[in-house]
């Protein structure tokens, strides 16, 4: 039986799902939804088989991928509502999942559920696709829909099918945890290097070490992507804020009073090497 | 003429040091002040020739370099007194330099310069001593006492024999910079992991990416080591810390009243990318 996916999206994610579907023996046909540019790439480059419009291939496809900004996904979805088809699984690759999944629960006769894959390379584009990216990746799927249907079947064996680990969590627990593991960090990061850009406005920051260099990784994320993320998760975003700020407290307090901040190094460093294990 | 080194504390950083300056030519004996263990396995090493006690090493010495954590060259520094030679150089390597500095300058007939080498390893130890640690790695060297004396030049030309760069600094400025550049970036990580721990004290944190692994490596840090630097630099790490403030508020009212930090990750990339150049 044939098997015909549609990428709206054509970018890293978008080209490396085509091509680990395919190669996994799942896809037997891959139609892609893109820009005219990225659509000549992707087909010269034998990621997709078919550039289309969205109206065009969505009733053709068994699974629909949408993997592009947040904010073009969120109006992508209502666009899906009487062209994907009833026994097709609508999924996506955004990194919040509320937004998406509520947008989709509007649409009468669409199943969806929301996914995150786990993985990136530091260049983005079609040109980047590589099938094995997501080998050893943790793949969220969510789970509002409900889990007990063919059609989510489907998807979490194609998830498994190209090397990643299926992870199932409702919308609600995923934007809660990514907001204190992915989206803080990326937070305390730019606030350092803007702080530090202050300091250091007309010096060499000549005493850097490889502990700034770490520490400063993620300052060099693109505002685009970040824009929606912040936009569809402020209340758990500025709740992960809120708990770090009483580490941050507890830190000044004890600079000073000439505390101790023991207790905090320990229980930093055992969540540090268990996040190793 | 045969130039003899001290080295009050023979573990990573003073064992290199003591191999770095055999290997360029300059160290004719080095003269090692450690516990008894650590004596043994630097003799076998062939790190130090002899292991003496501090009476005995000090008036022996050309140059003196103190390498254990801050609380005990301070410490060591007024035990000096009388000991060093008049035509000695002493210094020292700890993180940061005005408490040490300051303790220096009030003994009499004894020429300081504090230094802080930019170079370590995960694991410390004098097994771990390596000639090349020094390569290509900033050595800051304190400027209060002035730099117009030739046991200036001395430990001037013996920091770029062994591979590194002196910077010429003045404690304040050191420890005001190394408060931005490496103490601020630690307590963040330490407060992040601490955070953290709190938020998945039952669960693994299953949605970590690569950008966790590297905001939280700081948080390995050992605290003993820690202790003394922020207790030796409280007021310059309690500015950073208000500094950075400064920047988590302006996200978080971005994040509440629907704002904009567009200008933020732009400062903050611009560092990060000039970091790297």
């Amino acid at each position: 039986m044939a098997f015909t996916i549609a990428v709206v999206g054509v970018g890293l994610i978008g080209g490396s799902f085509a091509l680990a579907a395919k190669r996994a023996g799942i896809a037997d046909r891959v139609l892609g939804v893109s820009s005219p540019g990225t659509l000549e790439k992707a087909l010269a480059l034998g990621i997709v088989d078919e550039g289309l419009a969205l109206e065009e291939a969505a009733p053709r496809a068994d699974l629909i991928l949408l993997s592009a900004t947040i904010h073009s996904i969120i109006e992508t979805i209502p666009r899906l509502r009487g062209l994907a088809r009833r026994d097709a699984v609508v999924t996506d690759a955004g990194s919040t999942k509320r937004a998406i999944v509520n947008t989709a629960a509007a649409v009468d006769g669409m199943y969806f559920v929301g996914g995150h894959p786990m993985a990136g390379k530091e260049k983005g584009g079609v040109e980047e696709a590589d099938p094995s990216l997501f080998h050893g990746r943790r793949w969220v799927l969510t789970t509002d829909q409900g889990t007990g249907d063919p059609r989510f079947d489907r998807l979490f064996e194609l998830v498994k099918s190209i090397g990643a680990s299926p992870v199932l969590m409702n919308a609600s627990g995923h934007d809660a945890a990514v907001a204190r593991t992915s989206h803080l960090p990326q937070l305390l990061s730019t606030a350092l290097a803007a702080s530090l850009e202050q300091s250091f406005q007309h010096e060499a920051p000549v005493l850097a070490g490889p502990g700034l260099i770490d520490a400063t990784r993620l300052a060099l994320s693109p505002y685009p992507v970040w824009k929606d993320i912040l936009e569809t998760n402020r209340d758990q975003i500025s709740a992960a804020m809120s708990e770090y700020l009483e580490e941050w407290r507890a830190q000044f307090e004890a600079l000073s009073r000439e505390g101790d901040l023991e207790a905090q190094f320990a229980r930093a460093a055992a969540f540090a090497k268990r996040l190793r294990e």
